[in-house]
């Protein structure tokens, strides 16, 4: 199908002329009415809410977000088996940095100078009346090492038998330290300063956490707060936990999963400087019975004597994960047509609803007749 | 363009009118056929893809999500070369915690008790014969000091010598401690038990992999497989590998990243414990003869009679990266509205593809002047 | 409302007939302009930009991803305050393995051996005159202890006076070793091999940064450029920095955070081999006076003489923050009509605009009414 002079003629023709579909006008208060609440319904759906409400005008960009913690705080503890301890950033935040997360330990077991070696059993996990209940290279769920295939006193419970096992020895006594509390409450008087630092590539904006209209000092002393200071990036642990209705000490002994949003909706139109941070947190974990809260072991190695030994904590804690939501939006025609002419699209609805409702108002009718006439030309040509 | 009486009386008037295209039918077997196919194709896709299929008739909403995992296992290694040791999660899982992520050490090199000083580089680096092939000052590629300037016997392989190196003595000898097999192969038999907490925060619903009519027991013995314990979120490492068909002596003897998808597609019309999660995995990295698998070096630093010291470990390993993806939808207006806009959008390529075919159709022949006669009316009034 | 034997009818009749607008064609040169330029445009529009460009015709799929690093190089300093000391990989990586990022540390301060006890805090964050300054049991701001009371010399100026604390002993000495410099510059010719593996799951292709094309050797020798070797995955710290045009010293000094983007744009039409990345780099944090930088503190614990004692290590670097972004498109049915269809919603606009034009045009002259007549047929049958 190549073109023609013809074609050509027609096309220019497109510029002297304008075709418009001709109407048949139906005085009908019913159908009228429905024709007109559809299009004025669209009509204000597309100009409010899809174009004003959600800023369908403007072209977006999601940010590109780095996001860096800087912890502070110092805990003091004096508890009677462990004798007096200090705990610093450098013991409470495993691992000392994370890739928009950080974890506070917050409560513990530890088992210093664990080396390798034999030793019994956890009576609880490898129980045994005689030699020929611990089969000897065989492990049981939970238990610490392997068998060796004797039953000896638990050294823990002198009225005790347990199986030997070869590990990482003493065992660990699986059992808090504190009963219902955490060893580390302190961590409640925490702060973070969160610095996110957000780019929009296209648009060439930059933007952070930390205030512009802040003072050094201001910052150092502010502390986020969900009404007066809701900008100040430096949050007290114990805050955030209070702000959304946990109990600190339930969750610190058990541990849990914490959620900080920070969500830049950022309207570009105007001056960046409204550009601004909302933060939202939100515990994710459950409390629940099965597989409740969050721990891990880690461990020191070194090296006593010659021989490897280790460290073995069981850490509790909070574990913060930060997310960065939202973008950017700036005024651009193709959206802006985008929008319109899904809303045009829309209008054709309204014809479709009454035109169904003319065939069935018409229905088995005189005027029926009188309707399609008008309405519809035959032509019977080829 | 202010409005004017007249404007307000015509938008009176659409209460009480209704405005409809005069049609032209035309009699064309093809042209109808072409038509009716058309419009009932789109009619179909629209109902059954577009809005059925693809459920456009709802609201959608990514969750917000976090995930925690717990390993168990432990294993018992005897090679001759470093003696009887047990590995446990603490000793394994490098480092102890990361974000939607773990690492399983399943093979490494270690070199223990290094410490700052003079010694011989490893042959393979730095061969000399005498002492000007060592440059002081410099290093050479993949060196693990900086040479001394001397030529000295290697420590490793009487018969040969090698440049002395200023470095954390001994140095590394990076050969696998076993031919082709790792040395860790028990990682086979490790779990991990993958609790994936989801909220949909604009829905209020919440999610995690533990099933809730999953008794306490049955959480601890069941064992994640496709088919019959598909929602068990406690997984035998073996079993992730088999299932996707890859080799665990290989991958763990080099190294690999494996890829765990949790989806969540929710239909929340519907009650939420329909919810549940679908675990996939996949093999990320691909069985390549350049730089293959995914080792990582890391060092225990502590302090022997005063002197900084450390042990290096090479680690191969598998690493497991947690994706969670998904989306929750539920029944709203407006996107079930712009998907019926965006089908009768289509609608109109019918005519678009009808037009033409007619007008090819009648195309220099006398009836084309009827066509045009009935279908165009022209207004030559200005 | 069922379906009656009429209705078939009606149906089977869309067969063999088409129904199409009846048209008024307006001969009228502005509004006939108006409308082929609106028409043209949204034809351009749709058929250049939406379909051509954005590949509107193209069903899109984003990649699953998996970046592994693996990082070189080797450092020897000669601190006199420190003494000669080689820095690998397992030493200023921290920590050694991260998802998706890695820091170098570049800058430090190094407190070795601390234990727990009591000693004089640092004279800036406690100075006092007499015990009563130092008020047992208490922490001020910055603080490395608890205070027991008393005030003591200080160790680290004979001439000064600070409260004494309960702490990790002694405590930090927070000024950088050398003014203005940052203690391993050598991290500038570190190289950073990334690997990325992509997978498309929907389209069964699998792409990574390692090239086909490069030989083994050539893998180990290249190093990424932005104009000649823009596919090598090996890069040098110190060109990383330059080509984004930051200073390597200062960045190392106060420690940054910067973004790798991979990005893979995929047709998928083509052979996937021309699916290659594009690696582009930014500073994602700000230069700026208020907590500016990144650093912060980790220790190594371990033993000694029975007690438990750390070495603390605060560290500045340079972290780089791997994102992967980008999507795969290949043909599909589906994508192409539903932008067809945007389009021809948006033809609608052109007739919205010229009838707006046409009723302002004819706004009070004697020609709207012929037009009117003309264009709408009155039927007041109800």
């Amino acid at each position: 199908m190549c073109l023609t002079l013809d074609d050509v003629k027609i096309a220019a023709r497109g510029l002297f002329e304008y075709e418009t579909p001709k109407y048949v006008v139906i005085k009908n208060n019913v159908v009228g009415t429905i024709n007109f609440t559809i299009q004025l319904t669209i009509l204000l759906y597309t100009a409010f809410y899809a174009l004003w409400w959600e800023r369908g005008y403007q072209e977006t960009e999601v940010p590109v977000s780095a996001v860096t913690t800087k912890l502070k705080g110092i805990e003091y503890t004096n508890i009677s088996s462990v004798g007096p301890r200090i705990w610093d950033v450098a013991e409470y935040v495993v691992p000392p940095l994370e890739k928009d997360a950080f974890f506070l330990m917050t409560n513990m077991v530890v088992t210093p100078n664990q080396k390798l070696g034999k030793c019994d059993e956890d009576p609880e996990v490898a129980p045994c009346k005689r030699d020929s209940d611990c089969s000897a290279g065989q492990t049981t769920f939970g238990s610490n090492g392997v068998m060796t295939g004797r039953c000896i006193p638990s050294s823990r419970n002198s009225s005790m038998t347990s199986c030997e096992v070869f590990a990482w020895c003493p065992v660990e006594n699986d059992v808090p330290l504190l009963k219902g509390r955490p060893v580390l409450p302190g961590v409640e008087n925490c702060t973070v300063l969160i610095k996110n630092y957000i780019v929009f590539p296209k648009f060439g904006v930059r933007r952070r956490t930390i205030p512009e209209d802040y003072a050094e000092k201001h910052l150092k002393t502010c502390r986020w707060n969900k009404d007066e200071e809701k900008y100040c990036p430096t949050f007290r642990i114990g805050d955030i936990i209070n702000s959304i209705g946990e109990n600190f000490t339930e969750l610190a002994y058990k541990g849990g999963v914490i959620n900080i949003n920070i969500q830049w909706d950022c309207n570009l139109d105007y001056d960046p400087k409204y550009c601004l941070p909302l933060f939202t947190m939100r515990r994710v974990d459950e409390k629940t019975d099965i597989a409740p809260g969050l721990n891990f072991r880690h461990a020191y190695h070194y090296v006593e004597h010659g021989q490897p030994a280790r460290t073995l904590i069981k850490a509790w804690g909070i574990r913060f994960v930060i997310t960065v939501s939202g973008k950017g939006g700036k005024f651009s025609i193709a959206p802006t047509l985008r929008n319109i002419g899904a809303g045009l699209a829309l209008m054709a609805m309204a014809s479709v609803v009454c035109d169904i409702v003319l065939r069935i108002w018409y229905r088995s009718s005189f005027e029926k007749e009188k309707y399609n006439e008008a309405k519809i030309m035959r032509l019977e040509c080829c």
